[in-house]
């Protein structure tokens, strides 16, 4: 299948290309821009490890009103503002839009999906067809933290039932892309705070956690506190998190539910799905950034009840788990079941 | 007031040095150390900004046997095994140990001392006295994390009585003294955990917020739950509180509570207590460490309600304000008030 | 004298406010912007630590078509592009421009100052005042690797000739300005190139250390070779010298020569100079960025001969010594002497 | 062909197992410890990324007194100080002993090797067998930055003659070992000295780069001047140099030179071999720790003339091409030629 990348110059979008240069279903045949139409995609600012994959060093960046036929899905890494209208427009085209963006997130019919924790949520694009007549179809992913969150929440949740959630988060500076963070405020210096991320975690949370029933999603109940910094380090978001069961647990059978988590994507065996997506540490002090990040899979650690909370560490890859991959593997599963 | 510093030459000792250099009432007149005894104190490796003071340049390091009658009080930076038996044998022989040390700190008789939060618990000292038949005294600091949490719960508590605590701590390495962590182990990286500094936290606000009755300590009924990161910061511990209050609580009414908080300290007009012990920043992303960090007040922002929790975010200097600025600080009130 | 600050807003204005805020001679009266013009000062981005400083919160930001009669001199901390044309309308306009810009730097009439270097170049002024015909002035500071560098080579020249200069430096950060380099092109990376650093080098320093002669500068012939690295510091350019001399050097002649180094702004005793423009550490591993900064003073260690080189490492602080204290000693030479 | 691992715990030991884990020649069959003797090697403190090879997790960690007779070479990654007794023990009992330890490199009849640079030295140890009476062979590779530096020598001393060289390393605080470097120390901190660096480079890059006649290693002439400074990355040391060649040279054409830079371990197809041991980049602004670093080539850029000298940056893997993969290539080209 013939793929697009809107936004490909940015760092979500690179991480597209490098993550979809050998995938065995999409095939990357456009790449779209705005200030770099025209440009020879070698010559752009690549700024993740090693050099331009060769596959797509001599494609012309294009403008997306000359989007080719044959492509018939779209990934989208643009900006939140400039989303809005392009990936309507694509969808109503007849491409299937799969956007990172925030744009859409928490439109009534408009799937936010985790295909690990709420597939089910794919029944909303009969709703969307429905309502909006597009040809197409727009599936979006969560925000990188949510991902990580609500993958552990949901588990649990299955599992135990859920109160309350409080979670800190210690998030890297690749989540603000790319220039993103000035040096000079982050080298040295933790900022406890990132603009409408806090906002983004409650909400969508509670849509993916919530329930299909009747053409939309009911939201979860679950009181959700959260705070979030940004810490001096590249990839990979950690949470701290600290949850209130409904029904009482045990720390050793919590860790057998996070192992034994599974979910439609492994059921399938998509390509870039993780093959557990939870990942258990034991040890004392992990996971950490620097030598338990792991692209899909989320690593899970300090597993502890203190008082009435169960509490915990959360490790993710914030572009890979929480933005490309998360797009690529939402593809998959439409591709899949659809 | 002639005063000793014990473990003179460590990150603690070598902060002493420096807040002391022109202290009103204490004079350094001797220098402890274990390794280094007999070195001229200029020779060390000192790891602040600046030159050693050249006060102390030319004192030789002794060991605590060559303990002179002069000295009367003496400021302990050891580590804790160290401290052990060595705070204990001084206390006997009549000096006053006001120690940052944790090896004592939790003992029934043994004061806890924040100058602004507890000064009653100098009463222990009175039950110290009968049972351990010292002709000195011993007096402990807490936790770095510790001094900073409970500066901010005090006032919470006081106005509107606290039912829960939840709080993630992200600390500098300089919290871990020297050497501490290696490099390789926290750079580009973050550690969620630190080892036994949950469970400081947790008992010693419950022994600082506790309260004194019939000679001894009863312990405060707070339900605390804490996770400790360690971050790629030089100095200065952040933390992110969420705490449930017992009376309903106005967002506008916590900061006039917070920035209006005064102590003994204040009052007393001790050297080293900061003018105001908290300090209130209604900016959306601070406190910043880079940018806020106060040498004995402690800065706290990002007040907010979030469902039934009132959330915030404190900043303080681990080795200052945490630690050696404590130390003095509970030293002064001796000398005020005994 | 009242004054006015270009730029204002910026990493480099800022400084100026801080190091101004208690100045004896020049009063801030006018703040100049352009994004920012009609903003209270007190609303701007302060990237410094602490708080704007209080005496500036209130003022309106000016267009500097907006620059009173009041305002004899103006501090230019415009980015070059901007500086072109603003600065020579304003000293045509009859204003001392005293400017940390690089666009006037290398024309043959305008002086590229440090006081303690090249004093005699202000003779300069007279040569410009009768070609430009300006009711005013225009000063330049050199690039702040320059300063530091050329500070440490005019001892050495003066007293045993110098052929050749091999420089690599370390610069921080906030030498780039502010947003400035991108957070992830910084942490945990060196960048081995810093666009147009080294061509500044080499000129400015050819024309720092040239002649005055019959009206205009005959530059420096010294072979001088640089290349330029930017390294995860906040502030202070590191510089690693290795020099060939004219004759024969001891090292212990040169700690001499550098510490004896004294200028025109030490014996007018200018507010802004340091004591001894140049510091010498004998400690093997310093001078360190961390430990050793200085604002106005330049450290230099490890001083050694290797081969036929003297070599030694260079620390100053870039934003004070190399480019708002730069300006400020500028201005108050030009004040002293004119 | 079974093989030990000395200080097989340490920073290089752990690299050592990570990169033998799937070697076609040589199979880890036990590992050497000291203060961890009879642990199991699964419990040690892992300090690279990702967990400890399965292949090693059960090990007992031996003395150096328990070395099995089927042992025929081992890996010394020991420190300098234990390394130089055990080192000739063993040597002397018959094993083949490649080190990554300074303590023999400069001894006479010990061939301190680079496989692409210098593989005549391996005639040394006919002579280390006459003198030294060993059954056994001491081989030795260079200090980590050493490797880099003269990896790229080579080819210009062989195309152009060498006079001068000077060099400025920028390194990596993995080449400390672990616990190597305070956090303290380097955080936010450039360190302008490292405690005997300057002297192995110039002592052993005179040794490398000479020539083996009648038995000997005449060192070369190059004058070779060296500052080390010790930067906040964690892998990957930086170099600028510059050189003074006897001829003539043209930026083209030393491209090329170092492009086709090929050596021993490249016509024998080594199995640890880079396809080309030097790769080139011609971005201005390259090679940068994050992006480029490469196992085991390494990469130039920056290649310029500056006045009489020939100017460039190099970037290596201290820990791979610096160290453990040095002595695996090292034990490779003993095996395919001895």
């Amino acid at each position: 299948m013939k793929v697009g990348i809107l936004g490909a110059t940015g760092s979500i979008g690179q991480r597209l290309i490098q993550m979809l240069e050998h995938h065995p279903e999409f095939e990357v045949a456009q790449l779209f821009g705005k200030k770099s139409v025209g440009k020879k995609y070698g010559d752009i600012n690549w700024i993740l490890k090693g050099n331009i994959p060769h596959y797509v060093e001599d494609s012309r960046i294009c403008s997306t009103s000359e989007i080719s036929p044959e492509v018939e899905l779209v990934f989208s890494a643009l900006p939140s503002p400039v989303a809005e209208s392009i990936e309507v427009e694509l969808a109503h085209k007849g491409k299937i839009v799969v956007s990172n963006a925030s744009a859409h997130r928490m439109e009534e019919d408009i799937p936010l999906l985790i295909p690990e924790v709420n597939p089910g949520h794919l029944d909303l694009l009969q709703v969307q067809k429905e309502t909006r007549k597009w040809k197409g179809a727009l599936i979006t992913n969560p925000n990188c933290s949510t991902i990580m969150l609500t993958m552990v929440l949901k588990p649990l949740l299955d599992a135990y039932g859920i109160e309350q959630v409080i979670a800190v988060t210690l998030q890297a500076v690749s989540g603000a892309g790319y220039p993103g963070l000035p040096s000079l405020d982050i080298l040295g210096n933790i900022i406890p705070h990132i603009r409408g991320e806090e906002e983004k975690l409650v909400k969508e949370t509670a849509k993916i956690l919530g329930t299909y029933r009747g053409g939309r999603i009911l939201p979860s109940q679950i009181e959700t506190s959260v705070t979030c910094n940004r810490v001096p380090t590249i990839d990979g978001h950690l949470i701290n998190g600290f949850v209130k069961t409904v029904h009482e647990v045990e720390v050793e059978e919590v860790l057998e539910t996070f192992q034994n988590f599974s979910g439609l994507p492994q059921r399938l065996n998509l390509p870039t799905a993780p093959e557990r997506p939870i990942r258990v540490t034991r040890k004392a002090d992990r996971p950490q950034t620097r030598l338990d990040l792991d692209p899909m899979a989320i690593v899970v650690g300090r597993v502890r009840k203190i008082n009435t909370m169960l509490a915990f560490t959360i490790l993710g890859h914030n572009t890979i788990r929480g933005a490309a991959g998360a797009s690529i593997l939402n593809a998959e599963l439409f591709e899949a079941v659809l």
